[in-house]
């Protein structure tokens, strides 16, 4: 945690702030923090500043807050993901959203076992708490938006071109020669496919959307890997 | 598992491996095999090829196995971490593997908790797990090594010196301006601080020893994230 992200609920007075459950208990154990220090903090969805302790006890910590900081800058990237085995899907948000990306698709396809969709990870709460365990490390503010697509055709077909027009259009696909050393930032749209990959009909879809394969090399990667060596490669 | 990686002790003729446990599972469970189907094997240390099942039960897997393919290149790098945190080591070196490292240091760093030293994912046979996921994740068979080292001057001064001579030698500090981006690949040490960063005084000895402090931007990244992004930029 290095910057404990502030809610609008959070604040009991214009510039102060009462904290209790997870923040607290870090601030205590883990900083070892003591009345009169200080540390950084973020608005959720606003500028990042300084917390001065004026208060903290088992029951609450408070903070004295001023802001003065924008956060820093976003990745232009729109990453499209064929949903994740649920206990890599967190670890996978947490390190796309440290590395500034702010806006995730969660897709459907035909190597992404269906039962993956009824996981209680995919509730508001639990993508909740991991892209705020991704800003807080990354010491940023802007939350993440994360959509949900468990059918793949209608949302290649309605929804794709319309995300992807004008964008760098790229698919992260490991059977093909193309690196991506080539490429020039700007605006993305990133696919990465399922463990096992996409299917020959899901490749031709993407093709037809204007999607190009890039591949890292011989090296197939865990999903949480695979994120931040191309978010890397590319930007 | 891309790659079931197969020891010595498996062979029970020149041609043919019986396995129990953990890759018995995998195979039955996940690639949900049948006689008759071919799956990716590599043999530790040496080349990958294919193994036909031949039987299987829940007792045992038995794979006639063929070698005819060199290893993924290794990447020319050896990566030195300030020891993470128990809970983050495992997906540390999983990634690092996965990613091509071959020589790894995990060493003390006054910002390390003397207590990680002593805890069982440091044992030898829990860094080999991790190491054999990150073969059989990206389909190499070349065990990398891992040196522990928990005392910081010792090792900075009488071994660093030696295992960086004629290398790139970069060190990853976040509150540099210099970026990464103009570094010419080849033969590279990289350093990798604790949660906190490292002291002034150890970075005046990594600078003595003639390290390049580097960022990856305002963003702090998790030791898991940090060590794929930071390959991927410098390779």
């Amino acid at each position: 945690m290095n910057l404990i992200l502030l809610f609008e609920k959070d604040f009991i007075s214009p510039e102060r702030v009462r904290l209790t459950g997870r923040r607290l208990e870090h601030v205590a154990q883990i900083h070892r923090a003591q009345v009169g220090d200080s540390l950084r903090v973020g608005l959720c969805n606003r500028e990042i500043g300084t917390g001065e302790i004026v208060s903290l006890d088992k029951n609450a910590l408070e903070l004295k807050v001023n802001f003065d900081t924008s956060p820093p800058s976003p990745l232009p990237v729109t990453l499209i993901l064929a949903l994740p085995r649920p206990r890599v899907l967190g670890r996978t948000l947490i390190a796309a959203t440290s590395m500034g990306v702010k806006e995730i698709y969660l897709i459907h396809s035909n190597r992404v076992e269906k039962s993956y969709w009824h996981s209680p990870v995919l509730s508001e709460k639990k993508l909740q708490k991991s892209i705020i365990l991704g800003l807080e490390q990354s010491m940023d503010t802007i939350l993440p938006i994360v959509k949900l697509r468990n059918r793949f055709r209608p949302f290649v077909e309605d929804e794709l071109p319309k995300i992807a027009q004008n964008k760098r259009k790229i698919i992260a696909h490991p059977t093909t020669n193309t690196s991506l050393i080539s490429q020039k930032p700007g605006k993305t749209v990133l696919i990465i496919g399922p463990e096992g990959g996409f299917v020959p009909f899901e490749l031709a879809k993407f093709a037809a959307a204007g999607f190009e394969k890039y591949s890292l090399g011989k090296r197939i990667l865990r999903v949480e890997t695979a994120v931040p060596v191309l978010l890397a490669k590319l930007f």
